[in-house]
């Protein structure tokens, strides 16, 4: 058995999700490992990591619009105030999803179900580079 | 240390919980590891993975009461609808559980608390067969 | 490749966080392990492992405050009452955080990021005695 691990940074647009999948693949290959785990841990508390239905579209807005009733933003109970109307509820919305998340590896390849993508979902509203590390072990 | 990777399915009467303790517990046994973790992974975007207490089923039946009222089926504002009112509300309850959690495994066998069971829990309404795969490494 | 565990009890004041992250960091250290993955697991069903922000308590009791919002205590809809107002509430609010959250290990360290904690979220009021397992593996 043997780790592989890297680290990488993701500019995003701003709140919403952006794809992860295609990169993790990548790593995976790269990585030789036959059968383990690919952890994917998001160094942050405003943004998580989420596997989502990857085919359309609407599911990632229903999802924007559930959480944004939800996680009122600028919620007047909310004291963390100071950076802004979108600061306590990024926070909520990460501890109510994940910034870790494991996903198997079989036969060399990542085994994500045919309808499963791994999106990075920012909750700030403006742009952010995030930092993420996959660990590969097996 | 080595890795043991098993892959089922999961066959379920529709929206509720399915225990997977048992199933686990004897693929660890089977796996021969004295310590490490096991990782319980589900292959699906509408159905999640779940620790939840084990004796006493009413926590189920409130658990998926205050589901219902969290991510309303068949709510208005979804735009994902073609699979019907139980589809945009799934995605939703699994996004705001888990489908990979891993359990210690300890002296050779799964680590749970007195109180934690695992379980499959099925978010659309009609039965779904479900793949999961067990990964144990230590 | 080795596994290194340990297990740990955890005495809290009742409902509110208590951090974890400097006993989990001299795990890390005692375990020798130069590059993986540290798994924080928690034996309970009524209270949570969260990766949290370090900088300002405000939002720990923010984040308090909205899940007292979201899962009511002592709700009329609830079947699962025989141990009191918190119990089914706390059942709610761990099904909607995480008992098990894996973190890298990076050259030695515990690899979080600058504002990430980690801490015990107890949702009882009365104080608890919790059992927490340290699985790092690299």
């Amino acid at each position: 058995m043997k780790t592989f691990q890297s680290t990488f940074q993701v500019m995003n647009s701003g709140r919403g999700m952006t794809e992860l999948t295609d990169k993790i693949v990548a790593l995976v290959a790269k990585a030789g490992v036959a059968t383990g785990l690919c952890n994917v841990f998001l160094h942050h508390t405003s943004a998580s990591i989420v596997i989502c239905e990857n085919s359309d579209p609407d599911v990632q807005y229903d999802l924007e619009t559930f959480m944004q009733r939800l996680a009122i933003d600028g919620d007047s109970r909310y004291k963390h105030i100071a950076e802004g109307a979108d600061d306590m509820s990024a926070h909520i919305r990460t501890v109510l999803t994940q910034n870790s998340i494991s996903i198997p590896v079989t036969e060399t390849k990542l085994a994500l179900g045919t309808w499963q993508g791994i999106y990075l979902w920012e909750h700030r509203v403006r742009p952010y580079e995030r930092k993420v590390t996959i660990t590969i072990q097996g």
